[in-house]
């Protein structure tokens, strides 16, 4: 019996920074947020500062295009949310104070439910984000336990055991895949990204949904391979290309997370971890819940 | 300029269990090595158990082809080393009192420089083995500082992070990859083991040799595909087929992997990573070094 049955959406799709843009961002996501719902979809996963675009030339302009945890974006996937009944997980730019944070937010049929703020920047993030400061929280909703990572976070492989270690029946992954040592992908179209989904995935016996953005924004150019992976960490449906919108959609259900560790009748990986070699847990200082 | 050139060979094969098979095993890796070496390499490695066999029906069976680390293998895979100047890491079953060990040994042109013991134990080896007792040493040689894993222990991250962040210039990685949940291989004829070491070493900027080996033993199947990856993690050459004796050959140098971390002006790997929120190295008992 399955009994938290989630169809997963991953959307790519390509924002553009500039404050002209910054409306059709966000109903670019309604729309696309509305044709996954009509698909089916339970769970959407947005990629990262997709409100706003990436690309910042100044702090300035960041703090231009921010919005508080209250504001026009959350508001307005709130109320879709809430309409259609779904669980959505999106990335924008939030402005705390005077600090600014690529954070993902997530969002329930009852309002927002707690946000994440990306804890390892890249690049010239550095020059406009402070590093997330809350940990890596997982959070309960009526579908399952939802851990949120953000892009260059999946490079840490303790991110990802963190979220695990914890209880995460599912882990959103928000992204703007911008670039790797080359070959940027492999004879099979992968980037690197989506390999580092999919293993992450396959030694913690997670299911991952990785929206990414595509396109081209003042000359950097985005990955695609949106993806959704399975317990087992084979993607469970196609690999976005590497351009164009698109929605990428998968079953999961609770049942196959909480049952997928055991191996054989001797191997679990939960079990199989030498704790008292490592743990990573020794020294996290623990993720924050959002207060509802 | 290259402070140190080496010319990396992953050795496929197929050992047999059997007593009637350990003189055949043994003079299979002698040939091979040889052809390495003829080939140019200086530094290789060879499966799992690999003088041996692997699918031990009893724990009687496994003490009688066990040798202790003073055994015949160990001195023949030594003289090799030695008449050819190169470094050899390999796996061995053994015998230390009562107590067995799927061990991998590192030999260099002046003799043993120390040996791993497996953490992490997979299937029917639990009821053999004793888990690995020497925590993830990494050792140095004159070409370059040297860590050990063997198959299993690649499914959790944490191994090859306390390699890197212990300073390991390669990983050697030494496998008997059988079972994974399927699919095995994926449309590019990989299996998950292969993009669990393609990820290891990207995340840690440092090449992994792996070599796996083939072939059926007492109803087991082994996957194949040994690889060695470069800095950047993707494959430096080919991947091996899933079946028959292969050697992969690649060319590595310290200049690469000391600096392969910086990816830009802001981020490298190891600055970037969060140790006020994990430390892999927080309850990690130390390496014993094995005494020259």
């Amino acid at each position: 019996m399955s009994t938290s049955a989630i169809t997963a959406a991953a959307v790519q799709c390509d924002p553009q920074v500039g404050l002209e843009n910054k409306d059709k961002n966000l109903d670019r996501t309604l729309e696309l947020i509305t044709e996954a719902a009509d698909q089916g979809a339970n769970l959407v996963v947005l990629p990262e500062l997709v409100n706003t675009g990436y690309s910042f030339d100044t702090r300035e302009e960041a703090y231009a295009h921010a919005e508080e945890l209250t504001g026009p974006t959350v508001q307005a996937w709130t109320e879709l949310a809430r309409s259609r009944g779904i669980h959505l997980v999106g990335g924008i730019t939030e402005l705390d104070g005077v600090r600014l944070f690529d954070t993902a937010v997530l969002i329930g049929p009852d309002g927002l439910i707690g946000h994440y703020r990306k804890t390892h920047l890249w690049h010239r993030e550095k020059l406009v984000f402070t590093p997330g400061d809350l940990g890596f929280p997982v959070f309960e909703t009526r579908i399952g336990r939802i851990g949120l990572l953000i892009c260059w976070d999946i490079w840490f492989p303790e991110v990802a055991r963190l979220l695990a270690v914890q209880g995460a029946d599912v882990i959103c992954s928000v992204n703007n895949w911008v670039w790797t040592p080359p070959p940027l992908f492999d004879d099979a179209g992968r980037c690197m990204a989506a390999y580092l989904t999919m293993t992450a995935s396959h030694v913690n016996g997670v299911p991952i949904v990785a929206a990414n953005r595509a396109g081209e924004e003042r000359g950097a150019k985005f990955l695609g391979c949106s993806l959704i992976t399975g317990t087992n960490g084979w993607p469970a449906s196609e690999v976005a290309a590497s351009e164009g919108d698109t929605i990428v959609y998968s079953g999961l259900d609770l049942m196959a997370t909480r049952s997928a560790a055991i191996w054989n009748e001797l191997n679990d990986l939960p079990r199989d971890r030498r704790t008292d070699l490592y743990d990573p847990l020794l020294g996290y200082r623990g993720g924050q819940a959002y207060p509802r």
